[in-house]
């Protein structure tokens, strides 16, 4: 796969574990290129933990280069306090993101999981299954975090390959 | 007053408006070093918004040096939607603070009312008049977002004032 390939990070947002994945190519030839969680302990300081997300996403990007960075879409049915966490969560990633001077694509949990499992109600480990085969790999990404944040990359990847299919045709 | 002088900023966190407010000395005599309000507009994508707040209040810091950040302490109230953006604009400033090496300390609104205005169920014109009074202003803060960050940061004065009482006493 040439270097040239659309690249894309997914994140998954959480003040305790952000999952990341970095895929590229199009939906229908995909590679994984890194994958995981970043771990953030609840001793520390709040701002401090929010730093080490902005941080490691952002030493992500530097590293990886992805064109673009996909995140789920803050869901009206989490609870308010949840809510707070995420969205300085997805705040951390955003803000690397846009200092990386890098687009970013919002994806409704339901959006994602119809992209890469075909329905919008698919469980989290039939999620899981499609994204190792999308991805030819061996065994389901883990933890599911990590999982959630390659299937938010391909999401993008889809969309990518259809915009492009959509402008060739018009 | 010199410049070894406790120095606080205040955050009044907000996507579309966030109000900054820093104060120097300690609760009986303290004087404003600069206030006012960061705003973002609605049509730019919610990453470089979120960039920007990060962007200028670490600015904020860079230039005024603040021992510690103030903040407002997400409150249970808040509906989910608002929920998620007032924690991102939160995380921007709390992203800016642990970058800076300062600590955060978090305030309840109706902590900050108490503190500033004697009651925690004060009015916000109240709190507006008081902020001036302490301050010795001339005319009441504008806008209230700019006040609500003087009176976070005008709380953390008042705190570490008993703070360094309780520790000369034993």
């Amino acid at each position: 796969m040439s270097d040239a390939a659309h690249r894309v990070i997914g994140i998954d947002p959480g003040l305790a574990a952000t999952g990341y994945g970095v895929v590229a190519g199009d939906a229908r030839n995909a590679e994984v290129l890194t994958y995981g969680v970043i771990r953030t302990r609840s001793p520390r300081p709040r701002a401090e933990r929010l730093h080490a997300i902005h941080e490691q996403v952002s030493e992500l990007i530097a590293e990886h280069r992805p064109d673009e960075l996909a995140i789920e879409e803050p869901y009206v049915a989490a609870n308010v306090r949840s809510a707070f966490a995420i969205g300085e969560a997805r705040a951390a990633a955003m803000i690397a993101a846009a200092a990386h001077g890098i687009e970013v694509f919002q994806y409704q949990s339901t959006a994602v999981k119809a992209a890469v499992a075909g329905h919008g109600g698919a469980p989290k480990e039939q999620v899981q299954a499609m994204v190792a085969m999308q991805l030819g790999l061996d065994t389901p990404p883990e933890p599911l975090d990590a999982a959630d944040a390659l299937a938010l990359a391909l999401t993008r990847l889809a969309e990518a390959a259809l915009e492009s299919r959509m402008a060739g045709r018009s």
